[in-house]
This record gives structure tokens, sequence and C-alpha cells, in this order.
């Protein structure tokens, strides 16, 4: 990307900066809205969620019966599905902001000792219903940038 | 989903709604920030950039040499990628808010013509650097969500 600095030498205008994983896990810790991502039965889906992050790992609830949850079973047991999973924060008047990328694998916590892990982590959904279904994305690549707009 | 009322008829508490194709359109069309979501050479990939939309068509610039352009490339002439893009809007607070997901494809503005277009829906990016390539989303199918919060 075309993000050297300007031909004077002077820090005004936008910066783009990336950032390293640990101030990317620093960013989302404080938990909030995300969006999780997979290739689902219906192409490419994009869906926001509340989320915490636990312990290095990002958990979501769903109902049970969703179409989230059914995309994001491989059919073969311990096998977990790709997702990418998306967090940003924004000031658009001021045009600066940041955006963290998690890949990882969707694991469905089936085992009591697991939701019990969830439940720990205080996961709340915000969509009405029974969202007693709990998803870890167990991170394996995590990247992030960040604007800043000295101008 | 688990989307029905509360078992004595009351609007109290969460109720999700599924929103049409025009009230969709309605709550993207004052443009800012969305997310391109692909399949890329680092996997699923979901970025945020700044759009506009314009007669029905989601606008975004880019530099010509950045790895999301590179990545939005079939490599064969007219054969458009499939992409999707995210808006969404919260009220953390208040545990509302919408979600609309646009699935398309994702078009090279290589034209005069075209370039001409897409500065007519005046897209500005927050990066440094020439982001003077433009992508036009063309809607395929358009979805969202809202909640609600009665309680």
């Amino acid at each position: 990307m075309s993000d050297q600095p300007s031909p004077d030498g002077s820090a005004a205008g936008p910066v783009l900066e990336h950032l390293d994983e640990a101030e990317c896990l620093r960013l989302i810790a404080p938990g909030g809205i995300g969006r999780i991502a997979y290739t689902g039965r219906f192409d490419l889906t994009v869906l926001p969620v509340n989320y915490k992050l636990h312990e290095g790992s990002i958990y979501f609830r769903s109902a049970e019966d969703s179409l989230t949850i059914q995309d994001l079973r491989t059919g073969i047991k311990d096998a977990d599905y790709r997702v990418a999973f998306e967090v940003d924060d924004f000031d658009e008047s001021a045009r600066e902001g940041w955006s963290v990328l998690v890949r990882g694998r969707a694991h469905h916590l089936d085992a009591d000792e697991e939701q019990e892990a969830a439940r720990l982590a205080d996961v709340e959904p915000w969509a009405p219903g029974e969202r007693n279904h709990f998803i870890r994305v167990v991170p394996v690549r995590v990247t992030g940038r960040r604007i800043a707009n000295s101008a």
C-alpha cells in the first residue's frame, strides 16, 4: 500500500499503520459488537454479533437452530469451520479509527465444561429467543490497521 | 430463528425484524463506513472502507496496487469477483441497531466513463496514498435485520 510519509517529510495528513497481534488483541479486549464472516449456504455471509474476548479467544452465542449455527457445522466431528471475525471502531468526523481481523476456526462448545467456560466469559446476546449455543473462535492469524489523521 | 413474541403476547424485550430490500437500501443510502468481505489470498478477508451508494450500487476506492484490489481480480476479463458488503449501526447502550448485507460482484471501473461515474458518486477514501482505483459492488441479494428493544 502507498503509506509513505508525505514528500516533505511532515506528518500531516492521514497515516496508515499496521498493528501487531498484541495491539490487536488489546483493542478488541473490551468486547462489544464484532462481525462473524463465513461462507454459508447463501454464499459469503457477514453478521454482527455481541462478543467477549476470554483467554485469547472470541466467544459469542446464538440460537441452536439458527442459520448461522447450522452454516458453521462442517458435518465432521471435531472439524471446525474456518471463519473471520472483524472488529472496528471509527470516528467518522475525524476520519480516524482502527480495524482488527481475526482468522480462525469456529469451534462449537458442545461439552458441558466448554459451556461453563463460555458462561464465565459472560457473553450476552442481544437478539431475542433462546440463544444458548456458544461458539468460540480460536485465533490463528490476527491482523489490524489504524488510520490516524494528524492534519 | 426463535423470534416469536413473548408468551404473554406483550412486546417487551428485544424484537428481531427481517428487513426487505427497499428498507435495507434506505438504511445504507447515507454512505459512510462499510465492510468489504471476500476470499482473498490470505483466506477470508473483511476490511472496512468508506463507501457511497450511487444509483443502487456501492462505490469505494483503493490504491491500484493494494492487496484488496489485487485479490478482487479474477484474472478473467469481465468476470467479476463475488463479494459481500456489510453495513451496520448499533446503539450499544440501548442494545438496538440494524445490519445490512449486500451480496454481489466487485466490478473494477477501468474504463474512463466508469471512473467518471464513480467520481460523481464522490467517494472519498480515508487512508493515505493515491487511491484512484474505483470498485463498484452491484447488489445481487440484499438482506438485513433490525433488533429493537422495547423493554
